[in-house]
Parts: C-alpha cells; structure tokens; sequence
C-alpha cells in the first residue's frame, strides 16, 4: 500500500517554465519527481494543486505524491528534497496524509497576490517580482474595480483557453483586498477556485479601471454576458503568488 | 568646461561582478561608461563613492561622471542612460554640480544594511539577498555585539587587504541598529568611512558572538590591539546593501 505525502512548496517562479511536467523538464513538478527518484529510487507523480505558468511564483504551493514502501519520515524527506532540489525551489513542509487527500480535488479554495510596482522607476530588486506600471494609478477606482468580481460569476469573460473545455466557468470570489505601500500595490485574491489566467485577466481590467481606461461598470457587463473584451490585458505572470491552497 | 553630473544608481549585486571596472566589463561601472558613451559619443569615467564587491547591492550608490559639451538635462541623462543600461541597474536621480563635488572624495559617511535570514530553510525569494544561517541566534548577545563598534577605533582587525596599504584604520561608526522582523535581522551600519571589507567582518563578528562562538568583549580586544582573529569570518557579499552615502 503506498503511502501519501502531502508538501507545502515554494519557488521563484523566474527559475522555471511553470508548474507542469514538460519535455524541456524545467519545471517544478520535474524538479520535485527528478528529486524522488534520485532519493527513493522510483518514478513518482507529483500532483499540484494548481499548474501555475512559467514565472508565476509560489510561497506556498501545495502538491502530493505517492511513495511506494517509504522509510523515512515526513520531517526526513523535506530535507532530503532540499538537499537535492535546486535552492529556487524549497520543500517548506511534508507531512504523511490519507489516501483520500488529493492536492488538486481535495482544495477548497486558493490565495493568490498580485504584485504592482506603480512609479516611474523599477528597482533592480523588484525586477521579474511585480508588474511595474509608469502611468498613474487612481487607488480609488482601483477599489471600485475589486468590488465588482466578489461573489459567484460565471468567469468565462475573465478566463483563457488552454486548448481543454471548461464544462462549467462558474467561480465564487470570497474577496479581493487591496494595499498600498509605498510604490508597491499589492492586491489579494481569494477564491474557490480559478480559471486559466482567471488572476491575471481580472488584474489586468482593474489596471485598465486604474488607469481611467475602462469603467468599473464594464467589468459586471463583462461577467454577465460572458463575452471577453477584445481589448482585454493579461498582467504579467512575474507578478503573481500563488500563497495559500486552503483543504 | 566639462560638467559635473551626480548619480544615485541603484543595483543588483548578484548580477555583477562589483562596480569596479574588470577586463571583462561585466561590472557596474563598466555597465554605466558604456551606456554614456553610447549617449554621448565620448568615453567618461564614473568615479564611485565607493567599490562594492561582487554580489553587494546597492539601493542608492552615488556617482559622478565629467561631461563634455553636454546638452542635455539632468532628468534626460536618467531616462537616456536607464534606457540603455541593462534592468538590473537603475538611475534613480541625476543633478547637475559643481567641479569642487567629487563622489568618493566628498563623502561625509555611508549607511550599510546587512540582511541575515535566520531560519532552518531560505525561501526562494530571498536566495542572494541575504545571509542564510540555520543554526539559532541569540538577538541580546547581537545586540550587545553591536555596542562595541560604536565609536572611533583602529579598525585594523575588521578589514581585508586589497594589495593596497592603508595609510590609516582609524575610523568612526556611528550607529549599528539591529532590527528582527520574523526571521529575517536586519543590520544597519552608519560610519564616517570604512575599510576593505569591514562591514561584512563586523557582522562576521557580531554571528560569532550571537551564536556564542566569542565573547563580545573580544571585539573590543581586537579594536585595540589591532590584530585580527585567526577564525574570523567574512559575512557573504549577498547580505550587504549600501543605502545611502551622505555629503
């Protein structure tokens, strides 16, 4: 009987070409089943809770394998994924859970932060870590803009083909909160689930709101008749966190 | 008459191989020659405040740069050399001064940051931007480390040598701050100069200290009797950030 490992992940998303197993295998999820298999010796599947894009960052993704006849203990294998991953990505936690968890369907939501860097200049520091915007912002309108995406929608507006059919594009937003510190901007989404580049797509309408592009309004229209602006924005993947997978 | 331009440039350490020029070019002020010359047509040479190591950032480095001939506003020479400088460094600021300014030689004192990050595992994120220690720190004895320093002391034991002599170690420090905000020390040293060196040799001393390897009255031993210990450690070159130089 094989025994389930759940582990916490995080990883600088500039390092990889996203979540997913690709043939390149500069990937996370190649970087994590490369490191099973130099530690136990077998090929396992890490399933994630999210695939999240290249440059996308995490600070706490979540992902599970199944390790046939282990030895070692939960504490024992982070450590020994650490000492053989890259140091872009680290193995936070492990921790031994029943078959019944699964990383992907057992998650009940997902916390996802968004980076701006709004001001004229980009620090070095910041450089592949937020998106950086020279225009002007207006904070309020920016607000305006959160409000409309809380609640249940159909998000087929806010969402991008990723050659798969969506059965259902209904999300519920829980919440959608805002702060400014300095030039930073940062905004948090929580949800129950996401879309492909659900995030990204809403970042990019509140941006256009920001910047007195777009009226708020549009954004409800948008949700109620499903239809994608022709004109819509994809924020930049560098920007975005993926910081909690709640079960 | 050549014009004098003053720079407050800020960059990535880990992405050079320090400021000062190299056959190789691969430095930050060989970075900020080629990007005037590419401008203006002429070679100039940027005089630093001061030579930051290989993997030492800087938020705000001073420069000067004698222009000949120039025709173009201060704020233009920003926008023109960030536009043709790599991400990785930014001009913050550019003013127009008198000849009686020179970068290095009117400097009045530097503030140091140097960042530790204290914890069993480095996030990702934090990868050449700190000092990753593992084993646990004592914040009292750090900070009773730090008092040490404060004052005008012969700093010989606290500096490298750069195949240069050093006429005199005499030097002022006028504050070390310690601050801990989750697991990452934050050490904030203010001098009227230093030497080679010296800032990472002080932390080095102030970890010994806070991981009960020395006595912090050692330090005050070393001040005095000018002789370096023979298991001193140099604090890597990813911690240190210079963050203001004061005229």
């Amino acid at each position: 009987m094989p025994q389930r490992l759940k582990l916490i992940v995080a990883y600088d998303g500039g390092a990889f070409a996203g979540w997913q197993s690709q043939a390149h295998r500069n990937t996370v999820q190649d970087k994590l089943e490369h490191a099973f298999q130099k530690i136990a010796g077998v090929r396992v599947r890490a399933h994630g809770a999210g695939r999240t894009d290249a440059g996308v960052h995490a600070l706490a993704q979540c992902a599970h394998v199944d390790l046939p006849n282990q030895r070692l203990s939960a504490e024992h294998w982070a450590n020994a994924l650490n000492a053989s991953l890259p140091a872009t990505i680290r193995v936070l936690r492990c921790q031994y859970v029943s078959q019944n968890f699964h990383a992907r369907f057992s998650a009940t939501g997902k916390l996802y932060r968004y980076r701006i860097w709004a001001a004229p200049i980009l620090p070095p520091h910041e450089l592949g870590r937020a998106w950086h915007i020279s225009a002007p912002l207006d904070v309020d309108l920016l607000r305006g803009a959160t409000k409309k995406f809380v609640g249940t929608h159909d998000f087929a507006a806010f969402a991008a083909s990723r050659g798969e059919k969506e059965t259902d594009s209904t999300r519920t937003i829980r919440s959608v909160r805002v702060r400014k510190t300095g030039s930073c901007i940062t905004i948090e989404v929580a949800g129950d689930g996401f879309l492909y580049k659900m995030v990204r797509l809403m970042v990019g309408a509140m941006m256009r709101v920001a910047q007195c592009k777009m009226d708020a309004k549009e954004i409800a229209e948008q949700l109620k008749s499903g239809r994608a602006d022709t004109s819509r924005v994809v924020a930049p993947a560098e920007g975005l966190y993926l910081i909690k997978v709640w079960y």
